[in-house]
């Protein structure tokens, strides 16, 4: 068998809004698989859309909270920054300037079909405001322009996405063969891959979202850690009438964190009658387990900022090192 | 009488698309007042905006043709580059991340209302196209952003504009403003100064304009000067016949380069009556004369780009220094 050539090996790049402190239904649907994905991957790159997020999030307190939580979040679950290179967005200007000279090839109906500024426009019409544009920054119109330049910096192969994310890989394409058609072969067209969609429930049982306050941070001292869990929203069934695991948000939530023997032994105690409070109390204890090793490391991080801010200095100085032959690539096409 | 505190200093700054050569048009409008501008100024810069040209001028060997042939022309024609810094827009990735972060905070509703967005609408819709966006890219719609981000970097107080560009100052400060009220007092709000307008006839007496096809080079070789000058139009009074110098394009272009007794003796002969061959020669002679020395400046940098590009280079190191200030108190008014 033929070792694989360098320029053969895919580059995987993943971005994060650090727009929340990480939350369990986070960790499941985006930060465990994410970290499985890029731990496959012969090069990955991970970063912190501080700059992104400034459209929402603009208090600058909140806004390195975040940064930092979400970092060390992620490092503290598992990913290396040896093997992957972790960077804040604001730490790497060409991103920037790429996106100045795409947005010059890109037309602006384009933007104008997004997805998420159609929403807001929608959202506007629904409110029946004169101006349809009501409350839409520039930031959030032409972001995907931005998005097109994270991905295309770094000579992408692939972008792990959800469903809503679908359209930006495609619209950062769109605008990589647009450069390439007026300005010569120089930038690599990405493919997205489709994460598995995994709707976690929140504690009212519907989908776990900050905007719905239903969320169950991560690293949440013990105490509040049970409390919280105490809040879970269960039926009236009394303790000895059996129970359909299937549905249960503790079962599901349980499942999440447990091995299948684990989950089984819980199914079967559904089945056999079970009180809420017990399955609550287990299910607390597999969370704390479960999370013992990555507390102990996120702890450590979040009460030594300055760890964080190293790993992801040196992140961004080798993130920028990463993305130099490409922009020298495109300042010769565009500039001569 | 007290001395000028260096923070009372005012800084002006200039920006020049660089999209043609530049001709004796926008020598006698922009040119040779902005060298005046910038040579009383306490602290100056000139730019050349190659991104931003990139909205319309998409091929890199007539960029960088535009670019060295700007930066020779201001510099044959007196601009100083140890007192004024001259650099090129591209140079200075700051400029671009700067304008992300303005992006973030400026209502996209100010930019529907920008004047050459609009207009690009109106021809959409003049020749009853039904996407009224059509042709129009990011690039187009959002440099009013990206001007600001050129403008605020360098705490600038003054930029020298002509009717159509006040807008685009008055954005900056909308924006600069808008900035503050979110982050704190950070960007120093930019003044315009306006510039006077003045018509320089062409060939055909209309406005000297590329897009017409009737301007005169600047440093033409002297054959292919005269040839030019005796290509614009007059009219067939007979040589002997005494003229109305007002509103003789001649006359016009003569007193741009001469001193009044000059000026005046022209007036006299065409009150006397004399043939447009004579005045013609006349007028060919005066612009030899005139642009001799920066002639000669000019054909040895052009011959010579190494040359600029270090003034440039030099220019754009200069710049980023100047910046620097700015954008560290931005980053951490933003992300902390």
């Amino acid at each position: 068998m033929q070792a694989t050539k360098p320029s053969e090996t895919k580059v995987v790049l993943t971005g994060i809004k650090p727009t929340n402190h990480p939350h369990i239904g986070n960790y499941i649907g985006a930060i465990r698989p994410g970290i499985e994905l890029v731990s496959q991957a012969e090069h990955s790159l991970l970063f912190i859309a501080d700059y992104h997020a400034l459209t929402t999030v603009q208090d600058p307190k909140e806004l390195r909270e975040y940064t930092l939580s979400v970092a060390a979040t992620w490092i503290a679950c598992g990913l290396d920054p040896e093997r992957t290179v972790i960077y804040r967005q604001s730490d790497v200007p060409e991103i920037f300037e790429l996106a100045w000279i795409l947005s010059c090839v890109t037309p602006k109906g384009l933007l104008n079909r997004s997805h998420a500024y159609k929403a807001k426009v929608q959202e506007n019409q629904t409110a029946e405001k004169e101006d349809l544009d009501f409350g839409i920054s520039m930031g959030l119109f032409s972001y995907p322009v931005l998005m097109a330049a994270d991905i295309l910096l770094f000579n992408t192969d692939i972008v792990p996405v959800g469903e809503d994310q679908v359209q930006h890989v495609e619209v950062a394409r769109d605008i990589a063969q647009k450069f390439n058609r007026v300005f010569g072969d120089v930038l690599k067209l990405p493919n997205h891959f489709l994460k598995a969609e995994s709707v976690v429930p929140g504690l009212d049982g519907r989908k776990m979202s900050k905007s719905y306050g239903n969320h169950i941070p991560l690293f949440l001292e013990s105490k509040k850690m049970r409390k919280m869990i105490m809040k879970i929203i269960t039926d009236s069934t009394p303790p000895e009438a059996p129970k359909e695991p299937k549905g249960s948000v503790l079962y599901t939530l349980y499942k999440e964190f447990s091995s299948i023997n684990q989950a089984n032994e819980l199914a079967n105690l559904y089945r056999e009658g079970v009180g809420w409070g017990e399955v609550k109390q287990m299910l607390f204890e597999r969370i704390e387990e479960y999370f013992k090793g990555p507390a102990l490391t996120y702890n450590d991080l979040i009460s030594h900022p300055e760890k964080i801010d190293a790993i992801l200095k040196d992140g961004g100085m080798r993130a920028r090192d990463l993305a130099e032959p490409t922009m020298k690539k495109v300042r010769a096409a565009v500039r001569g």
